[in-house]
């Protein structure tokens, strides 16, 4: 493989382990550091009897324990084989794909792999939404795909913003997706699924996932909550047993560890202050703010392909970003991890200066 | 949930278990009756570390291990979230479905689910597929279902048949779908996988699974070889991480264990031919011949309905087949599973006769 091909996702280090003799440091892709919840190895160990059965076909037990942890009926729960197969799902149910650029790859793909048009919206020159545009774009069976926060942003809706965009995207028949598989990462501001269960979740759906800040990518649960109207058209299109026997089982224990998603929050808020206020003194790096564990850092001075071969060759991998349509090759992302790694990965940022 | 109610799918003993106080045993669903391979729990202990990162995005090790099991080239190798994401993503690549009723339910429903018109056809009395009614209808563009051998029927296609199949299928620009996940429970007669080879698998995939064989419906595990051309369009549409790390890690595992492998299928015959020969003793019973390790039963006396009731009453979940589109509520299906649960179920299915 050529280094520098287009890399759609980030975590893919078998791909560079030749230009690198130690371990690389995966910069590219945006798990909790601390791991998975301690307790959890041990757990499993019990779930591994369990893949010599089909997991319950209709995921009782795990629907309740994902409604307790969200605070919606189980009735709500939408659930996936990750979160990008519910984004798949949901993009067979609609008529017309509309995305913000950039954004994940997969709201797009997945639009055109079921053959349906895809209509591109670019952010604002600040990466917020274009409500203007929005307004006068969305049409009755449409389908928003909205990352809050948003990837490679790092930025989340205002909760005025967001119920603005819900108001006029519900006002034209169409359907607000919010992907919010890093919202454990962001700021304790609002909580989408408390805001809407009083609409009963009407035209709109909030996907969660494991992936991320249960740093359980390997896992593959992916799960959310909608109206009742489209938990029933999701599961009738739904591939039986996409969710697997493990993650069945760890999806009805994680939820309870209370103690590691507090530290966990914690930690990123406070290596996310460092590593701001580090990448801050690097004058050729414009730093976005970021509500969550990733940071996009605009190139003032190299391209990201020289940036991205500087940091190989020390070790770490990080995200080119002109694979997101709508950023060109002056921008990289990079995720936050713990102290030690923030450390090294700034002194290595640093030797871009000299 | 009523008892009775039409079930798509074998396997769901949870929505039985209030109505016997026991544990109850799942005849509904085909998996090894060994259990999964001796070596493999203390494998997965290893591979759960993994779940911290993202499998590999292109399972290469994974495809490696597939190949060598499957006797092909590893870039003919399909990967899927077990065998029915296949079968999905194959639906999505065609323009037609052709299936022969009775058969698994999800060829035709994946294919509904995608927008395609699903052409039925009934397989004859005996269970066979009718050529000169294939011949007929098949189109350019058209993909083929079978089973082989196929579910509920137990019957798998003899060489010959096959062949001529492939001719007509490939003669009129259709694609062969050969869903061979019960491949390692049949007699050793052929190997499509070897046949094809010579064809470089052009218009026809060969799909087997983790799950039956080696008893892992909750590891979620498919594989299975076709043309170069179809694996680039497969990949295109396939959804990524689809294979879960612990799947991908058990992939690379499982097929070296020749030991259980031989075990298994000597086990299975001998189970066989004992069931076989006792269930020839209830009078009210016509039982087809099998290839496999389920068996289909013709009820002459009672309906579905009785005997799935008299059976769960002393601890059975055995399969009304009235679900399956193509047989009405005269037949059953049951697994083959070890001597002692074989001996009671004879018992139980006796004492219908009292």
């Amino acid at each position: 493989m050529k280094v520098g091909a287009k890399m759609k996702h980030g975590g893919d280090v078998l791909s560079y382990e030749k230009y690198y003799k130690g371990q690389i440091v995966d910069y590219s892709s945006n798990i909790n550091p601390l791991g998975m919840p301690k307790g959890l190895m041990k757990e499993l160990k019990e779930y591994y009897s369990t893949i010599v059965s089909y997991p319950d076909i209709k995921y009782r037990k795990l629907k309740t324990s994902i409604s307790k942890y969200l605070g919606c009926s189980k009735e709500n729960v939408v659930l996936g084989n990750g979160a990008v197969e519910i984004i798949d799902n949901f993009a067979q149910l609609f008529n017309r794909i509309i995305v913000f650029l950039p954004a994940f790859s997969e709201y797009e793909m997945r639009g055109e792999v079921h053959g349906k048009e895809v209509v591109k919206i670019n952010l604002t020159k600040d990466f917020k939404i274009p409500i203007e545009k929005l307004k006068s774009t969305v049409q009755k069976g449409d389908l928003i795909f909205i990352g809050n926060p948003n990837n490679p942003t790092g930025l989340r809706l205002l909760e005025k913003d967001l119920l603005n965009i819900y108001k006029v995207v519900r006002g034209k028949q169409g359907f607000l997706f919010l992907d919010e598989a890093f919202f454990e990462f962001c700021p304790k501001d609002y909580d989408s699924i408390e805001i809407f269960k009083k609409y009963d979740y009407e035209s709109v759906a909030i996907i969660r996932a494991a992936t991320k800040f249960f740093a359980l990518p390997g896992l593959r649960l992916g799960y959310g909550c909608t109206s009742l109207d489209l938990v029933e058209k999701y599961n009738k299109i739904k591939l039986p047993w996409s969710i697997n026997a493990m993650a069945d089982g760890a999806g009805r224990y994680i939820f309870n560890c209370k103690d590691y998603i507090e530290e966990s929050k914690d930690y990123i808020d406070n290596e996310r202050e460092f590593l701001l206020n580090g990448l801050g003194e690097i004058e050729e790096f414009k730093v976005s703010p970021t509500d969550t564990n990733y940071i996009l850092i605009k190139l003032l001075k190299w391209d990201e392909e020289f940036v991205f071969q500087h940091m190989l060759e020390r070790g770490f991998l990080i995200r080119k970003c002109s694979s997101f349509e709508g950023l060109d090759d002056s921008y990289i992302r990079i995720a936050i991890k713990n102290r030690k790694n923030n450390e090294k990965l700034l002194r290595a940022f640093k030797e871009l200066e000299r």
